[in-house]
C-alpha cells in the first residue's frame, strides 16, 4: 500500500518534470539551421499536430515512424556515392594481394588512376567493384575496414571527413523528431552493413534502425568459433520499389514521415503518403552550387525528376538547400 | 542563461525521480512466477552485472540486445505450430473460392478433416498450405486475417485463445529486461508478418523488433494506390543457421542474451555466446506434461537434442518448466 502511494507520487512528479522539460524544449528553436519559411513551418506544424493529445491528428509514439534516405538526404553524394569512394580505396589497398587485377577490368583502369575508364562498364563494373570489396570476409572484418576508413578518409573537394559531410539541418530534424517521440530510421540504397558502422555516432540512429541493401551471409563454425561470412551475392536492393518492401520487411509498420531527395525515393514517399491520418513527405532539393552541389532532373547521381513532379502535384514539401538552410555542414 | 539553469534543475530532479523509481522497481520481485533456484538466480545475476556502472561487465543500454525464439520459448507450440493452425483454418475459409482443392492434395485430405493425411506429404505439403494462405493478397489484407484469427481462434486442448498460451514467466522476463534498459527482439522461424500483428499487444515487442521468416513482396500501384503484394515465394527462412543471419541483417549487433528451446535455436545461442563480455544463453526445457507438454530429444516439433548437449557442456542455463516456473500461462 505504502509502496503504491510512493509510486503514485513519484509518477506525478515525473509527469510534471517531463511536462516542464517538454515545454522548455518546445520554446527553444529545435531547428536553428533552418531559415524561417514554408519548409520549416510545414515540419513543425506536422509534428505539433501528431503529438497533440486529443487532437484529431494525434499519433501514439509507437507509430511515429520516420524514414530517411541517406545519400543526398542526410549526407552528400557528389561527385560519387561515398560508399563507392570507400570501395575504390579498398581496391587500392587489396591490389597487392590480387595481382590478376592488373589485367582485369574494371580493376586495371582503376589502379592506373583512370576512374572514368573503370566506370565505363556501367552498373556491372560497379557491382564487380562492390563485390570484390564487400564480400569474401567475415562481417567483423568488414566492419573494421569501414570503421578505419570513415575515421580517416577525406572528401576530394571539401577536404572534410566524409562523416562531416552530413547535413546539419537534417541532424537537427532527426533530433527534433526523436525528442517528440519519433523513431527515426534510415532507408537507403546503400549497404546496411556499411552505414551501420557509423549511423549511431553520426546520426544517433542505432544499427537496428538502418535499412539498406544487403549481400547474402553464411553462418560458419571456424575452429569452433561462429562467424558470418559475406558472400558475393546480392540479397536485397533497397532502392526504388525496394524501399517500401524494405520498410515492410524490417519495420512492418507504415511510416508517417518520409524524406528523400531523388526518384529512388519516390515509392517510399508514395507508400508513406498512402497511409491514413497526418503524413509528411519531404524532398531535399540540391539547389546550392556554392555551398554544396546543384543538380536535379539531369543528374546521373540523385536524379530528381518524377518525384519532383509528384511532390508539386501532391503538395509534398520540397526543401531548397540554398533558400531553406542557414548552413549545410556542421561547424 | 536562465533557461539553462532551469534545465539543470529539472534534470537533477528528473535524475532523482528516476533513481528512486529504479530503486523501487528493483526492490519488488520482477519475476514472481519463477521459483527461487539456479535458473532465476542466473538471469538476475546476469542483469545485475551488465547494468552495474563501473563494473567490469557493464554494457551500455544501446548494446543490451536480447533475442527470443517464439514457438516453444514465448508461447506453446503443441500439438502443432500455432501458425500452422492458422493456415489450416484459412484453408477451410478459402475453400469455397478454390473448388479445385477438393481434388488436390494436401488440400483434399485437409478439407475432409484428415489432418494426418494432409501432412503426410511432409514439408512440401506444409509449404503448399502456407503459400496458399499467406500469399496472393496485400500485406494489409493478410494482417486483417491474422488479427481476426488471433482474436477468436482457440486451442483444441486448453480452450484458451492462442494469445493466452504465452508463458507468464517469460512475459515477466521480457518486462524485467526492458525495465533494465534491454531492447527485446523476437527471432523466430515463424512468419514475421504473422507475429507482428500481435507481438506488441501480447509481448510488448513492437513489429520492428520481430525477426522471422518472410515471403517476397512486390510493390504495385493499383488504381494509383500503392500496395505490397505477398508473393508465393520464400524470401528468407529465419531458422537454424538462418537465425544469426537474420540477427545480423536486421539488428547488425550481436545479442548479449538469447533464449530458445530447440535445436533450431542452437546457432543463435552459439552466435550470442561467441561475443566478448558477459553473456546469457537460456533454454526453455519442456518438462511439464501436466501443465503444458513434456518433450525434447525425440519430438517432431521443438526437438531439443544437440542444443541441450551444448548447453550442458558450456554451462548455459536450462530452465525446467516443471521445476522453475510457478505457473505456465497468465491467469
Amino acid at each position: 500500500m505504502r509502496t503504491q502511494r510512493i509510486r503514485q507520487i513519484l509518477n506525478a512528479v515525473l509527469m510534471l518534470v517531463l511536462a516542464l522539460a517538454a515545454g522548455l524544449a518546445q520554446a527553444a528553436d529545435a531547428l536553428p539551421s533552418w531559415n524561417e519559411g514554408k519548409a520549416k513551418q510545414a515540419v513543425v506544424d506536422f509534428v505539433k499536430r501528431v503529438i497533440a493529445k486529443g487532437g484529431k491528428d494525434f499519433v501514439p509514439p509507437a507509430e511515429r515512424i520516420a524514414v530517411f534516405d541517406n545519400d543526398g538526404t542526410l549526407w552528400a553524394e557528389q561527385p560519387m556515392y561515398f560508399q563507392l569512394a570507400f570501395a575504390l580505396d579498398r581496391v587500392k589497398v587489396l591490389a597487392p594481394q590480387r595481382p590478376e587485377w592488373k589485367e582485369k577490368e574494371p580493376f586495371a583502369s582503376l589502379l592506373k588512376g583512370d576512374l572514368k575508364g573503370a566506370l565505363a562498364g556501367g552498373e556491372p563494373a560497379i557491382v564487380q567493384i562492390v563485390m570484390a570489396t564487400h564480400a569474401g570476409m567475415t562481417t567483423e572484418a568488414f566492419e573494421k575496414t569501414v570503421r578505419d576508413w570513415i575515421a580517416a578518409a577525406k572528401h576530394p573537394k571539401t577536404g572534410r571527413l566524409y562523416a562531416e559531410m552530413v547535413y546539419q539541418p537534417m541532424l537537427e530534424l532527426l533530433r527534433y523528431l526523436r525528442a517528440n517521440g519519433f523513431k527515426t530510421f534510415i532507408v537507403s540504397g546503400g549497404g546496411a552493413e556499411f552505414m551501420r558502422v557509423f549511423s549511431e555516432k553520426v546520426y544517433g540512429i542505432p544499427p537496428e534502425q538502418v535499412i539498406g541493401s544487403t549481400g547474402k551471409l553464411k553462418f560458419e563454425l571456424r575452429d569452433g568459433k561462429p562467424v558470418l561470412v559475406k558472400l558475393p551475392e546480392i540479397d536485397f536492393i533497397d532502392d526504388k520499389a525496394g524501399k517500401p518492401v524494405g520498410i515492410q520487411k524490417h519495420i512492418g509498420r507504415r511510416p508517417i514521415l518520409a524524406f528523400g531527395n531523388s526518384d529512388g525515393d519516390l515509392q517510399m514517399l508514395q507508400w508513406t503518403a498512402a497511409g491514413s491520418g497526418a503524413r509528411f513527405m519531404g524532398i531535399v532539393h540540391h539547389t546550392d552550387a556554392e555551398r554544396e552541389w546543384a543538380y536535379d532532373r539531369n543528374s546521373h547521381i540523385g536524379k530528381l525528376d518524377k518525384a519532383w513532379d509528384e511532390a508539386k502535384a501532391k503538395g509534398w514539401t520540397v526543401v531548397s538547400m540554398k533558400n531553406d538552410w542557414k548552413r549545410v555542414y556542421p561547424k
